[in-house]
């Protein structure tokens, strides 16, 4: 295997370390996720997370399965597991889908390890291309919302929707990002603040709660966001609170876009209906990590996603072009041949 | 000074005790804020809290002051302390001016007494109207969705909007309670959880970024929060978060009301542009207490409350009766005259 590096995954001497996302920032520990055993563990803890890197791990780690010597039945089985990790982001399912293809055809070795290594290597191009597409929606100046954290932490590049802020600041257009916290598990507060801040990107921490304020005191001009799993009609799973942002975005007239791969977008799903999402721990919502402060036993709900419905998404930045409502309308699948 | 007793206070041999809030769940500490400095102290840093509690407690700690002997220029001074604790809750600066006004006219101790005994009684009474008015507009079955913490803790009675839920339940009609955390302080993680736990009035816990989700999937078909301060034209503060709560209801189609006394009411605001908005240390954004999640040094945004308009609003339940839109849209001063 090649040696490959993004800011939250790496390759070196046949192993794949991984970023332990759940202890940042203030732990940067490399965690061994060679074995998709634990490879799987650290997708269902969170120490992996975020939509395209879930995929580019997960193919990776069995890629180096196979290279430690893993047979055909043993990869199939461990396929299975990382597949079966997370339900909703969609990029999972879509790189095992890639590799099984490799291991049904009775592919060698050699082709699981180049077909794990191009869907890295084609994240991060598609990072690139959405980075273009969205930074040309920005103007000078702006004020950028973004919700948990969709950086180079969870791509092979510099990101979906902060790759675009990226590209954006690094065109000295000057913008200013408004990042929320991402409650419950912080993804925004943690991971997002600290990739700006290694970008040296102007930004300002808010709770979740305080996103309307700023869209009303005029502080943020578009909100910019990522997505798990997007249907064919548009509508769109991401981090719990994207929908609340989407409708706040729309009741003060601030356009409100979705960036993602087109790995991420599900053609077998309609609608936002046929999107299965994930609910978690109510130990999640009583505090964070080992600080709890609602009462020990309080019943809580936790659906760690929330469906965006598309008539409040003003475009879609994919990596195959930006797609307006009218053309989604007719259907993902429909519009990306036009 | 008379005993006197609620969840959150009580007086006792000439001394005015405060439960700590901000220690609760896990702590039940009393604390002495028989010294209007103490108390100043306590309602600055939040262990006294809620609108109406704020008056009641600074009003109280001023009549203890007069009776351990304090003089008139004393409690003028004392009395300007209190007032200045907390800038948005209006309630604070209504009690303070209740008891100038007994100082300007040269009244004895007694009548301050009295009158802090008055502002109390009050209070209690007007939450029992307030419930009655409020419970009448709850179905049975009906999943409520509340903000913050506005029960028995802030009041002298069972609260303002919790005074309603309680009601509602107590009149069997089955309420279920979807109480969102209230980030950053977390007072609905933290005290209305434990106040509905002891009223054995069912309810689930949730993040601020999941009440658009309880709302898309039925679960609360109604909206109730407390205000700390509601202009003449129906606008109100209250704590941060409920603007988007606002915002989201009316997406959603789910009536949301407002739940005060009428000395919430601050007639010499025109709209909620007129209302002093409290902004907070940034420390507050990036950890809760001594627990830190956020890099050390992230600059963060912390207004403390947030401005909901009056038209997303269906009524206002005050102590002097429901107030409808099209009623508010007139103007509260004359409303309340019909």
């Amino acid at each position: 295997m090649r040696e490959l590096n993004s800011l939250g995954l790496k390759t070196h001497g046949g192993r794949v370390l991984v970023l332990d996302q759940s202890r940042l920032p203030d732990v940067e520990e490399w965690l061994d996720g060679t074995t998709p055993s634990a490879m799987s563990e650290y997708i269902r803890r969170l120490s992996v997370r975020g939509a395209p890197l879930l995929g580019i791990s997960a193919a990776l780690s069995l890629a180096a399965h196979a290279e430690a010597g893993a047979g055909g039945s043993e990869l199939q089985r461990a396929c299975a597991e990382l597949r079966g990790a997370r339900p909703t982001a969609v990029n999972l399912g879509w790189a095992m889908d890639q590799m099984r293809a490799v291991l049904d055809a009775g592919g060698s070795t050699r082709e699981l390890v180049r077909t794990a290594e191009t869907i890295f290597d084609l994240d991060a191009l598609s990072c690139e291309r959405m980075a273009d597409l969205g930074a040309a929606l920005v103007s000078a100046g702006e004020g950028i919302l973004t919700h948990c954290n969709t950086g180079g932490l969870v791509t092979a590049g510099i990101g979906t929707a902060l790759g675009v802020i990226r590209r954006a600041h690094e065109q000295g257009k000057g913008v200013h990002v408004w990042v929320s916290e991402t409650r419950p598990l912080l993804q925004g507060a943690r991971l997002t603040t600290w990739e700006l801040a290694r970008l040296d990107i102007p930004h300002t921490l808010i709770t979740d709660s305080m996103a309307a304020t700023v869209l009303a005191q005029d502080r943020a001009q578009r909100v910019l966001v990522g997505a798990d799993r997007i249907a064919r009609n548009g509508d769109f799973a991401n981090k719990v609170g994207t929908y609340a942002l989407a409708i706040e975005a729309s009741y003060h007239g601030v356009p409100f876009h979705v960036v993602a791969p087109w790995s991420t977008v599900d053609l077998s799903a309609a609608s936002g209906r046929d999107i299965p999402i994930e609910v978690r721990a109510e130990s999640e919502v009583r505090g964070y990590r080992e600080f709890r402060w609602a009462p020990n036993q309080v019943p809580a709900f936790n659906p760690a996603f929330d469906v965006t419905p598309a008539g409040l998404v003003e475009s879609w930045v994919l990596d195959r072009g930006v797609f307006s409502r009218a053309q989604v309308a007719k259907g993902l699948d429909v519009s990306q041949q036009s």
